[in-house]
């Protein structure tokens, strides 16, 4: 198996993706997905524990909003914005846009990096 | 007091909202509010309980999505479209989208008046 299981993408159904959108912490997963690059589970920093921070990526997967493939032990998440869009067109848009950012962005982890990366 | 507590237009939270907006009673009730008309909760047939129904006219009104006004003992509830696009552009579009609906959509309630209006 080189991907964990998942809704096709014309089972998706709006209110399970829209449940998995409703929370904080998958909402900060999704925002830093959406850039389009896969990521590594564990390249979260979620503040929350492991198991719950694997609660929220299952969840996700699914309601098929991400998708999660298997190297190994690693797993990679990536975000399903062609199903979604395709399905529900101009949701993740709306959920992803700018009004939609109650506080502050964080800064990505490219940036922060980047920030730090002189002295490292 | 001619309204129930509610959100003002710009602490909507989105994770509230979607929340909110995932589940199929509560959905159900937003898509037959879409048209702009107010309704009187006791109007919507919903084939939940009458307390059931009322758990979910108020976690649509705490998110901010409905506005409930009361009138003697009823309550009249309406879409805060203008409030929602305000702060979230498209998502209520894209909620109620044509592509939105899971299964074919139900007729509207004044359809179905019509289709078995010349027998009753």
């Amino acid at each position: 198996m080189t991907h964990l299981p998942e809704p096709d993408a014309e089972s998706l159904e709006l209110t399970a993706v829209l449940q998995a959108l409703g929370d904080p912490v998958r909402l900060q997963i999704v925002r830093e997905l959406a850039g389009g690059a896969e990521r590594t589970c564990g390249s979260f920093e979620l503040g929350v524990s492991k198991a719950t921070g694997s609660h929220h990526f299952r969840v996700l997967r699914e309601a098929g909003v991400t998708h999660t493939r298997l190297e190994g032990t690693r797993r990679h998440v990536s975000l399903r914005t062609a199903d979604l869009e395709a399905r529900f067109p101009g949701l993740l848009a709306a959920v992803l846009g700018p009004q939609a950012g109650e506080a502050a962005p964080a800064p990505s982890r490219a940036a922060a990096a980047q920030a730090v990366a002189p002295s490292t």
